[in-house]
């Protein structure tokens, strides 16, 4: 007989519109068996860590035809985490395994149509696979490798610098010999940047009436590439400041995931004058990289060339809580929920 | 002595907000030596055709910073046009010659650093070498093989494409295999792209009170390819339209160009879901492909495969017509001044 557990859950309670409450969710209890039903190709996990990331919020939205689906009303939210295989009927799982990927926002989640990483680097932070090791740390590692065309000696801007993917593109593009420059919404996440991370320069956006104004004090010269987090107002202001033959990489827009109509952007004219390429992408495009990607970074950070900063909430209990403060910019650094200690 | 002509002119007598009017321009008479001074550089035009192209209007305000510079108050307008080489003191031009590139808004032009291509096909009506021949030829040819990456069998949406540039794009991408639909804001228009130019579709835009639905109904798979023309309401209703690894190859803004402000552009997080590439471009830095796009387009000409529709203004006078008409839709097909005939 399989051992019956009580299993805690953080349940979406409706829709959201406008910004999400933590009370569009709460938290519940139920019971689970620590057993893989035979033959059902599932894998039991026990929840460590689990990730708050930005492109969760569309999915608090019942929208048609996004590249991921909506959460469901009346289940737990799903998203990146760090777990261990309790059980398993996958021949690519063992019991005991350390993986990350897709997982529920409850202490143990039983995946049938597991889309999962196993972890072989034991020696770093285990958490660190919901950032920097993980989506974050991949998407920074395509978007600006692999979209931002970069070259040494340029000049980058990236928004929403401090957060789990920003913080890295800026590491990258220091290792390559970039001018790197980073804004973010205080000034603990400023310092963050200029002192931890070695950014250029940064500053606090909130502080600039003018934000053309600010781009033109850090930029003198032009920007040549610009890592995009925001959008809206942001992207308005960066389009009048790049350069000739400028890239513009397009992560996200965070500051638009919150309005029921996204801010108009009046300034891409300036595409056509400078001959501008900006591309939207996706970290799924690319997980083909992943193994050259850890080759690259794990050294990196054992070797104190990359740092990463999270922000990290104890407890399943202030989940809902952790994820609502990314959209008000309450994290500093990669915001991670520690479900269990490994 | 050298003889001493008349030379009619149009100038532009202020700068210009809003749409164009015929009255900010006014017409001149002054004299010209028809003779080059010697050691000067200098080549002297006898024009014979003009171009009416969307990127002056840009020129007939003062910006800083533009690719081009502003047109001057109180001189004759210049854009691309076709020549007659009168004299010349360059060694590459010599009297005879014809020519297509930068001239001025009058019937002679001194030019003092000519940007100017020889014209070696002259069995094509030389009023071409303003159109499918010279820059909107050009533009249409590495907006759609260098920025489109158009394949066998894709779907394509061309914006102003019964204009100098939308016509060539559009049987470019019939000729590889591509379903082309194209918009215009008339019935003589649409009929046009589908009964002369071979467009699987056409639509009037201004028939269309929802261009969203209107983009469904003609591409209910979506749409691979956008080459962008207009800019504003357009792109936003095509953004929701655009398939996954979309391309938007944005050529020009012109509903754009009269307004103060630029319209919002909103639906610019489809970037990001579809992972769609918009990229701007200036046919100036693909002109190392004209040899090949003339190898390319001429036989095209000859055995029919490509056509080309001419709206012809006919004498200088008629220029700030032609020109101002461009903005209102007036032209069917390729806006040109006939100065002189060859």
């Amino acid at each position: 007989m399989a051992e019956i557990v009580s299993n805690k859950q953080v349940i979406l309670k409706n829709y959201v519109s406008g910004l999400p409450k933590e009370t569009d969710m709460h938290i519940t209890n139920t019971n689970i068996a620590l057993e893989v039903p035979k033959g059902s190709n599932g894998v039991l996990l026990k929840n460590l860590y689990l990730s708050c990331d930005p492109y969760m919020r569309p999915r608090m939205k019942k929208i048609e035809g996004h590249y991921v689906e909506p959460f469901k009303i009346g289940m737990p939210l799903s998203g990146y985490g760090v777990a261990e295989v309790l059980d398993s009927e996958q021949p690519n799982f063992k019991k005991g395994d350390l993986v990350w990927g897709m997982t529920g926002w409850e202490e143990y989640s039983l995946i049938t149509a597991p889309n999962l990483f196993k972890i072989q680097h034991t020696d770093v932070p285990l958490s660190y696979y919901t950032g920097i090791l993980g989506m974050p740390g991949m998407t920074a590692y395509a978007g600006f490798y692999e979209l931002c065309s970069p070259k040494k000696g340029e000049s980058i801007f990236i928004s929403a610098a401090s957060g789990a993917v920003g913080q890295l593109v800026g590491q990258f593009a220091k290792l390559l010999g970039c001018y790197v420059v980073g804004s973010a919404g205080t000034k603990d996440k400023v310092d963050l940047l200029k002192n931890k991370f070695g950014f250029d320069e940064a500053f606090n956006y909130k502080e600039e009436p003018d934000l053309d104004a600010a781009l033109k004090r850090y930029f003198p010269e032009g920007i040549d590439m610009y890592f995009e987090n925001v959008g809206g107002k942001m992207l308005d202001a960066v389009l009048l400041n790049m350069n000739v033959h400028g890239r513009i990489a397009v992560c996200g827009m965070i500051s638009q995931y919150n309005l029921d109509k996204p801010e108009g952007v009046h300034n891409l004219m300036n595409l056509i004058s400078k001959r501008i390429r900006m591309e939207g992408f996706l970290v799924l495009d690319y997980y083909h990289l992943y193994p050259k990607f850890l080759e690259t970074i794990i050294p990196h950070i054992k070797e104190g060339k990359i740092v990463y900063v999270e922000d990290t909430a104890e407890g399943l209990e202030r989940a809902p809580a952790a994820l609502v403060g990314l959209f008000t910019g309450h994290n500093v650094g990669k915001q991670v929920v520690a479900v269990a200690h490994e």
